[in-house]
């Protein structure tokens, strides 16, 4: 069988190494840790990230990058933002022209400013891969490994290579749909993360429904302005890895996101939050990234800014969620 | 103090009474039923529809229209669609020039296909009444009567008589934006109920958030689809009255057409679950109605033909969702 390196043992790069196996590949699955290596390999089980889930026995780990790339074609980063830039500089010496790279992480690198597929363009020259292709859209990893039906976009610079990718994820629980924007997929899936964690201080904060509704559909509308500035297509918001993507991540209790900003509501304090959560929250970072670029840009960002106040100069969330809705503004369509 | 007449005592009048009342109006709030209107009057509580709730005592109740309409500028028509043209006819008496008649309705008339303003239109000649209004968006009654963070629009072929209603309502816990574009702000809060019901299918059967999500982004898609070619402002479906009032919609087990879907994805009958809940499902009929105008303008609206197929032709929901998850498209944006 076809073979897949997949970097990224977490419970996403679990769940996507689950469809692929689903779909008859062998799995290669990079992880730093041996004794992860060891559970996956020996037991089929991903506890810590996909708890009471049987991995199918096609997966199988090791924390070699150069034995996970052997005779493949396709390989899918799953990974921090602040991991991307090193992986691509250790996999370059493994990769071939044919070469297709697939990333489904959801950031801004915080010193640079770049999205996922800008850092790993910078780091693999063109002549040494096929192309890039981003993978993104509502789909919470426990739902996939439970193979419930999810949607998600594939977006590359080329059509036809991201419909290749379309073709070795596809099946009849994961639905994959082929969109040309990169630039708003990514920027879409990296800043729902800070929406994510505004709905998580709005639910701590036991604001209601109504509030959290409100501040998901100016997150979208901001999130559009930023995406617009930086050469998006508006469309691509309205659309499974814009709107989607930011529903899942806000109005269930699976994001880590939207947990973290529902113990900062609770009042938590953020160092609290993110040594008790010993994952990743990608929308902390995210914040700051998009706060730095919309105050550079000179774009309008209230709920980011909002956020960013929270997590890193101590406003405290009532507050902040208070001045949000107080704001002057008084027609609906006047900043469109 | 000035006084507001409100016709309609469900849980969405008498939470706007409440809204009302503490903007320091006296509500005149009608009811066709004797015993509610003794209930509001003697012990200021409206259990069926608001429990828990205590009432200002400037909220009084009648069942007499002229009463209620008495010294008044202000009428708020929070009735089912059903009721409002019968209501509109049977006020026509009591109306001056100055009357400004607010609606806070969410249907499509089913005969017709009249949206509410139009009704209304239809019913109270322009010379009989100052202009008309539209109060919609994210607002479960229930959040609203305990004064929790809230945010809607008013729209109004008129700036001034949305600004008029704006000031009537908003409060610093009711937050009022004014929206020029009353087609699109009645179409929003009419179709996201049909929405709704699907997410309620979803949820019943255990498909999960990333299924909901991807319906809920398809779902916009279409009722934005069918509002453009009804003359409605596409920006509007991205604001408050549309994806912002579909998330609080069905994303909340406050939701009666999402209750209402819940019980159908469980198995229930359409008339089991309504003759249980015992209150309207606007959703329903506006579900016919969107199906027979999507039909009469060629508009593809495969979600709501769906669910029409659900309610109307016995089909099973499980092969409607499926049926849904397996379409044919492969490019997110080919129908834009």
């Amino acid at each position: 069988m076809p073979k897949v390196a997949v970097l990224g043992a977490g419970s996403w790069g679990t769940a996507l190494s689950i469809v692929l196996a689903d779909n008859q590949f062998d799995v290669a699955l990079w992880s730093r840790r041996e004794e992860q290596v060891f559970e996956i390999n020996d037991r089929h089980t991903n506890e810590k990230y996909l708890p009471d889930r049987t991995l199918p026995t096609s997966i199988y780990a090791s924390t070699s990058l150069e034995e996970v790339l052997q005779d493949t074609k396709y390989v899918l980063l799953v990974l921090p933002t602040k991991s991307i830039r090193q992986i691509c500089r250790q996999i370059l010496p493994y990769l071939t022209p044919e070469h297709v790279i697939i990333h489904s992480s959801k950031g801004i690198e915080i010193e640079t400013h770049k999205r996922i597929s800008e850092i790993i363009q910078e780091e693999i020259p063109a002549q040494s891969c096929k192309g890039t292709v981003v993978l993104s859209g509502p789909s919470h990893a426990e739902e996939v490994s439970m193979r419930l039906p999810t949607t998600v976009v594939v977006a590359s610079d080329v059509l036809k290579t991201a419909e290749e990718v379309q073709d070795i994820f596809i099946n009849k629980h994961f639905r994959v749909y082929t969109n040309p924007d990169v630039i708003g997929v990514e920027i879409g899936g990296a800043l729902k993360n800070i929406i994510a964690l505004g709905a998580g201080l709005n639910d701590g904060l036991g604001f209601g429904d109504n509030a959290k509704a409100a501040l998901m559909t100016r997150g979208l509308t901001e999130i559009s302005r930023l995406g617009l500035e930086m050469g998006a297509n508006p469309l691509t918001f309205a659309g499974l890895a814009g709107i989607g993507d930011l529903i899942a991540t806000c109005t269930s209790k699976h994001s880590r996101n939207w947990r973290c900003g529902y113990a900062l509501g609770q009042g938590q304090s953020l160092d609290e939050v993110l040594s008790s959560m010993g994952m990743v929250v990608e929308g902390v970072n995210t914040t700051k990234a998009a706060y730095q670029i919309a105050l550079s840009q000179n774009v309008d960002m209230p709920i980011t800014k909002a956020i960013y106040q929270v997590l890193f100069e101590g406003k405290l969330p009532r507050q902040a969620v208070e001045d949000l809705m107080g704001r002057g503004r008084t027609q609906e369509l006047e900043n469109y």
